[in-house]
């Protein structure tokens, strides 16, 4: 039967015959694998999403964290799936053999992390939670740090938050308030409020540590004061035991989506009581959290993917399960019915999903694969090109799942008709779940300016270039495989477009015209994701030509190739045009004109 | 203080300089009214929408309906709202002073409606199918039927609903299987099931009447067969009191918004013992029920308007008051922040939504406004005119401010960042109410084929000439006001291309080739909505020009119009290229491709 959280088949496509991820083996990091394991994992991964997490998803989706006595009392379920959740590796798969790792490629890691997101996202949560926070403290902590809160985070004994985000600062981290002050002791004691800390508390391990950006005395203003410090629910008293560290969660959020992970309110230091712990060196917590902040936007990139695709194969399901109505030109009122995928504007609206969920899928794959050349690759030279590549990569790979899987969840929604609106069916959760995938570890609009003001126009271009690159040799691919050649010929023609805007808007930067330069950062992020993604299609189309067999599944990705490459790929000129030109309207809004 | 429902400004500025509806005053049918009692109307309209609905708005969606001892129990503020709902004239103000109404202008009724739709929907909404039902009554109804039926409706002592959608149909109401028996007494036994019913029960007032299709006995298949029925929840004994009818409500369906109505299942004759009245004559349902659809769908054009204005009100609110960080190129961390509505990407979003909102406003009183002319224009040949252009733009008025509202509503919540993902803020509501509309009163693709394959192509293309002869006069007015050349240009020559997509379309089919004409209907409609509204806006900014004084909020006006013209409009190139050349890569996907 069918998996109904992502299509085998694609994972396994992408993973062999589009991106030839095995060939990671070869690399030294991964000596100790086989692709035997690889697919061993993946299948056990495959088969806890769905036979243990999904059947989960609802009852959390429908009953909250609530928070009683000052603790956060999680949906019951969580007290099994924890343990559950560790032993399959979703927090340690990744890390490395010595703090207690798998230490397996990323790329197969991050596929396999993609069916535990569509089938309880929430659940997931606290585990990529828990792993960001250990990721932080193995990268950047002393060794004493690392003793400490190492192991029990990576065992699972504890959980970890990434606390960044303040009432009064939101997504403005220069404005973050939350104050340390050192003590004789070596800790700091820490003051201030969080808030929309997502895994904030919980009732199902004996302790959280939060990593949490604060400032400490004198630091300078703005992003250069900011510190990264650990800081735990409960703390180690001299006796060894854990005592509570003056950390409360003021707070629960209710909120549209992602029901089964609280969203917390915290306060730090209400009777100056709460110790922190300074992770690396004073004011560097800002370059820290960014060194991270690649992987965690992968990750949210990966989960727009799995929302979107567990959508879209229930709408897949659906509509070839549901008889109802007859074509317009049917004038037989006797004839029976017809399914619903027979429908022709059922059928765009599904293989409008399948072209944003797949090429989504191709683009988080290929950024976790340079993410693990970046990082192991044997020459250093292939290391920094990867590391570039990722870098511009790694904007469009947060984006554009999140804001076209908005679009692809509302699509399987209208698919189940006035069904999708009711909660008989759980597209509607989905569809809920997805819109924080736009918010989250950065606004859209920030991945706007990071894409356009950083990192394109990084050493002199650099970064457009080491694109460009990659996008020809797709091109080349392509060609070798006798993809059609207008479909090769689309996407090396929007590549000199968009390169052309690219100097443009970096010309006006050099005039001084940075407002200019960024008034369209959404317009050209929107260009660029929506040309890697044909980018990434033709290197699908490219994977199917190369095949010796040619099956029905082949054929579907030729039409989704088809569909991006005819119907969206030509819309990057106009976004190219109006980056170039400037349009201004809503530069020229007066204040009492909204 | 400025209304946080819809720009107080915008309405006045759309009924009074682009309609000059209150020439609509001139018509016998609206002798009795004067420009004042407009005014009073929308006026008292507003502020009973602010002061009295708005508030009831949060506490209705968190607490919806619940079904209790076989009966619908809802939110207890209903029971307060409803009678001054029909004190206001929120079900009868459109209809004839004979029947009890205040016969007013549809174009100002559409006005306050949107302001009651964006104060509490849910609310609004009993009042929407009451007058639904009593309309259906008033118009095809016996005389017998309307003096039993009327007053209570329209008095609001009893409540309507629209029964058309069956479990297994769906939208395809030619599946309709709800049978209705003769009787010698008169009425008909119905036995059926009903699903989704909005407003299928409530316990505010004494009953409720369902207007049904169903099946008579013997009647032919398909859509031929169908029949209006009135079915009420108690029927009038020999002795004059009400009696259970054998409705029953069998479950209530849990769902995405609208959570201030209920959506019931309802089983009617399950005991053998329910009684339906026909409406007008045998096995003319649905073209009965289709008359009366043009107004149905301009008020759910109107209910996306409304969702739409008022999140975009909070969010420019929000943008105003929030104060979160600094443009870009901003070095000094110690330069205070600014505030959200500052930054360009933030505009950007707040632009997009103005245009959608204000944009969409225009084409649901403009289609309301010939609404009034086909019915009350005094010459035959005006009405005649009139209703053709009016069934062109109903399924455009019906589906833009669905589909782009809900777009609109998703950049409401984005603009609020983390807040809006939180029900603290009540912006995630409104994108949950959104989604209904759309799928309900016929789904985005069955406006499409109506669009494409019924209305544009009617009498050889009358339906097109008309809709090209609007467009063409608005472009006129446009010149006259001295509006920016290029901006009308750009509507003319979008009006030439897709004068020649429909043509080649239409040839399509008269080739015998209907699902090749029909196979981009979705883009067919999302093209020519484009282009309307980018008429509209061109209408608005003639109406800028024409007035004597330019003010911020005209200045506003100006640059969503100049938006509207270059941003969208040329996306409809695009649109009329892929229609023509038939794209057929969803037709081509084999089965197992999905």
């Amino acid at each position: 039967m069918k998996n109904p959280l992502l299509d085998d088949r694609d994972l396994d496509f992408q993973l062999r015959a589009v991106l030839h991820a095995d060939a990671l083996l070869t690399l030294p990091a991964f000596a100790h694998v086989s692709a035997a394991d690889l697919d061993a994992m993946l299948s056990t991964w495959r088969r806890f999403a769905r036979d243990v997490l999904l059947p989960t998803y609802r009852p959390m989706d429908e009953q909250p964290a609530v928070l009683r006595d000052g603790g956060v009392v999680c949906h019951p379920a969580m007290k099994a799936l924890w343990p559950q959740l560790v032993d399959l590796g979703a927090i340690t798969a990744s890390r490395p053999l010595g703090v207690g790792g798998q230490q397996l490629p990323l790329t197969h890691v991050t596929a396999g992390t993609l069916y535990l997101m569509a089938a309880n996202l929430s659940a997931n949560g606290f585990a990529g939670l828990t792993l960001g926070a250990g990721h932080l403290i193995e990268a950047f902590g002393s060794d004493a740090l690392k003793a400490e809160l190492l192991p029990p985070l990576y065992e699972g004994r504890w959980t970890g938050t990434m606390a960044l985000t303040e009432p009064q600062a939101g997504s403005s981290l220069a404005d973050v308030r939350t104050r340390a002050t050192p003590t004789a002791q070596g800790h700091f004691l820490v003051s201030g409020a969080k808030l929309f800390i997502s895994g904030g508390d919980n009732d199902f391990v004996e302790n959280v540590v939060h990593l949490t950006l604060a400032r400490l005395d004198g630091a300078p203003a703005g992003t250069r004061g900011i510190s990264l410090l650990a800081i735990p629910k409960k703390r180690r008293a001299a006796d060894g035991s854990l005592v509570a560290n003056d950390v409360k969660v003021t707070g629960l959020i209710h909120k549209l989506g992602w029901r089964g992970i609280p969203s917390a309110a915290l306060a730090f230091g209400e009777a100056n009581d709460c110790h922190g712990y300074l992770v690396g060196e004073a004011h560097q917590g800002l370059k820290y959290m960014f060194q991270m902040m690649n992987e965690a936007r992968i990750m949210v990139g990966a989960n727009g993917v799995a929302t979107a695709a567990v959508a879209y194969q229930q709408a897949v399901a659906y509509a070839k399960d549901r008889v109802q109505g007859r074509p317009p030109w049917a004038k037989d009122p006797a004839a029976p019915p017809v399914r619903l995928v027979e429908h022709a504007d059922v059928r765009r609206q599904l293989l409008r999903q399948k072209a944003i969920v797949e090429g989504g899928t191709a683009l988080v794959l290929r950024t976790a694969h340079l993410a693990d050349l970046a990082a192991h690759a044997a020459e250093p030279a292939q290391r920094h090109d990867t590391e570039r590549l990722l870098s511009v990569l790694t904007p469009l790979t947060k984006t554009f799942p999140a804001e076209k899987g908005f679009e692809s969840c509302a699509l399987a929604v209208q698919v189940h008709g006035g069904y999708g609106y009711s909660s008989e069916y759980p597209v509607e959760a989905w569809l809920r779940d997805q819109k924080l995938n736009t918010l989250h570890e950065g606004t859209t609009g920030i991945q706007g300016l990071d894409l356009l003001g950083r990192k394109v126009v990084a050493d002199g271009g650099e970064g457009w270039r080491a694109l460009a690159r990659a996008v020809e040799a797709g091109c080349v691919r392509a060609e070798r495989a006798s993809v059609p050649a207008e479909w090769t010929r689309g996407v090396r023609e929007i590549a000199g477009v968009l390169e052309e805007a690219t100097l443009a808007l970096a010309g006006k930067a050099l005039e001084g015209d940075v407002p200019g330069m960024l008034l369209h950062s959404a317009d050209y992020l929107d260009a660029v994701s929506t040309w890697v993604v044909a980018w990434l299609w033709l290197e699908q189309a490219a994977a199917v030509h190369e095949a010796p067999l040619r099956t029905a599944f082949h054929e579907g990705k030729l039409r989704a190739a088809q569909y991006w490459l005819a119907t969206e790929l030509p819309r990057c000129r106009q976004l190219a045009a109006l980056c170039v030109a400037g349009e201004d309207s809503y530069a020229q809004v007066p204040e009492e004109g909204w």
